[in-house]
């Protein structure tokens, strides 16, 4: 299901490749976020143009909106916005965790508010699994417990234990719906490391996990508000623990440098729908670093947004025209630095499997981080 | 400048050439509206890809967003946009007598509330003929004064006056500021035809512009209220007096029927934001007439937009998924309606062209005519 390619000499830097039932993808990935069944301001072709192989859905909203009758009747969410690459999904938790919606969640499982219709939902780690196959993603996450980054050391720990609980619920029940599929027709499933950033409630998450045999371990709950060290040294420490092979997707990070250092630590997958949330707000990523393109001085500016990309973006719009668009608020705007900042991290990690293949995935990652130094 | 290639034998239905210091375009053909140097949701490539081979801007609007330095900087609004085809600009006449921004006019000339800042602006034809050839567009139109549907004959009768005094001084200002340019360099500029539905007003101001000897002739102030049968019986009465060698343009229409109506009476060019808004909205049109994806039947449906219709939307996306996507108010959604509605446009045009050549245009008008009748 997973097996390693390439290690970098200097690093855990890793190339692996992941097979799942609709097609192998080499590791490691960036999935740009698809919450509704596309990802925002860009179409399917759009995505197979710049090379993005996987994305993640959210089970819960799929769920709710077009709804499982209609993706059921397409066969899954793939062929239902006819993408060609990978689907994953998460449970959801994430969304339900937001303060809109969430109510309550006891050890049986959630109850949160439908944000379409107001109606109260209550959803077990059981009902979650059935969502998740009904959706036919090709790789699944565990119904989780996502404590936010201000609470307690207490409420942290109570999260881990629900998460470990509905861990266990998961993974049997997708055990059992998938017990007479094909090895290579079955959907995988992740669990989910919380904790925080505790070192001892990560570590005994991690531990407990295992036991249950994940296809792969997915750390979540970062992006929260923590450090990119106090997140790193967690990574550091799951990576310790967990077997080598198994494919790690770090939950929620887009950040390029955060992306890099964590491919060194040995993480094989990341999304995160910050880079095209930025992009849209006028946040740029480039080879020389961050660009703010609504700053004034770009007004005139006849270079594309990155000398050093190739995308048809850059090949094609300066950076005045682009500003101007996206000051106008125009949907045109978005499009084109959507796909730049998206086309900007699948290259970058295009790189970074180059260069773990040279060893010198280290001397790589220290120029990236030279140039995003702010 | 223009010559015409092919007649239909029944009707007054005509395919011609129009030169352009851009190049030459094969007329009759629609023009995606640009606003403000943009097709909402389309970029240059997506026009491109769908053989939208001229678009039209608005000068006002451009000359105050991105502003004049920064348009002559690029070398004008096509390379601004990188937009290989032909720019059209309208004086932006249309949005200076918007309720929100006219104040008043005069024969000396318009009077208007900057829409992004609240200045007021006063504008006369030769600074609007200096901003159309600073924006280096390759078709300009004449300052008009555009009267309502809704007003009094003698409103109307008064804005023909000002529409003739500001079309003597916008070609006078317009051939002195290009005298020195070569005749293959120079920006065309076309007179725009007022006079709402009275005829004898359309007629004498038509008779008036003919005088100046345009590179063109706009029949303007349609899509206001008037019926098909009123905009089509002042269409005839133009053309019947309009010189054939001159370029025909019916401004703001791009309902399918009413294209290939003005087509048989002889016109050569259009543009409108409805089909693109309409798309928006969830108003497709298709070989079988419009279709109103949001409609509930629809939420199931594999099948395409329309099964005739050979555009890369309808060759890989259903009508449930664009439902979808349109519902949730994605701007995935409005950029594959949109491309749609616009590929039809340019198709339909594309069939009416092969059906003038074989001389069977009226029998495919009136195919259409009877898929849209609702």
């Amino acid at each position: 299901m997973f097996h390693i390619t390439h290690k970098d000499k200097q690093t855990n830097a890793r190339i692996g490749l992941l097979k799942t039932k609709k097609g192998t993808i080499e590791t490691p990935f960036f999935m740009p976020v698809a919450t509704k069944g596309n990802t925002k301001f860009m179409t399917t072709h759009d995505l197979e143009k710049m090379g993005a192989k996987a994305i993640i859905s959210n089970a819960l909203i799929l769920s709710l909106r077009p709804g499982l009758k209609i993706l059921k009747k397409f066969g899954g969410i793939g062929k239902f916005m006819n993408y060609s690459g990978i689907n994953f999904t998460d449970s959801g938790g994430f969304q339900m965790y937001s303060k809109f919606i969430y109510i309550s969640s006891d050890n049986r499982g959630v109850t949160f508010r439908n944000p379409f219709s107001g109606e109260k939902l209550f959803i077990t780690p059981e009902e979650n699994m059935k969502i998740q196959l009904s959706i036919n993603s090709d790789v699944a996450m565990c119904l989780d417990s996502m404590p936010m980054y201000e609470h307690s050391k207490k409420d942290i720990e109570e999260a881990v234990k629900k998460t470990l609980i509905w861990a266990e619920r998961c993974k049997k029940e997708h055990d059992k719906l998938q017990k007479n599929q094909k090895q290579n027709q079955k959907q995988l499933l992740f669990g989910i490391i919380q904790g925080g950033i505790y070192k001892n409630l990560r570590k005994y998450c991690t531990q407990e996990l295992m036991k249950l045999d994940f296809d792969g371990y997915s750390i979540g709950g970062f992006g929260l508000g923590e450090t990119i060290k106090e997140e790193l040294d967690i990574v550091k420490l799951c990576k310790s623990i967990l077997p080598e092979n198994k494919p790690v997707y770090l939950m929620g990070i887009g950040n390029p440098v955060e992306i890099l250092e964590a491919i060194s630590h040995g993480c094989d997958i990341f999304d995160s729908r910050m880079p095209t949330k930025n992009a849209r707000h006028g946040t740029i990523f480039t080879s020389k670093g961050k660009l703010r393109i609504m700053q004034k001085k770009f007004q005139l500016s006849k270079e594309p947004l990155d000398k050093n990309c190739d995308c048809y973006v850059c090949k094609s719009y300066s950076r005045s025209y682009l500003r101007h668009l996206l000051m106008q608020d125009e949907g045109t705007g978005k499009i084109l630095v959507t796909f730049h900042n998206l086309y900007y991290l699948q290259n970058l990690i295009r790189q970074a499997k180059e260069h773990i293949k040279k060893g010198m995935f280290s001397r790589f990652k220290e120029e990236v981080k030279r140039n995003y130094k702010e």
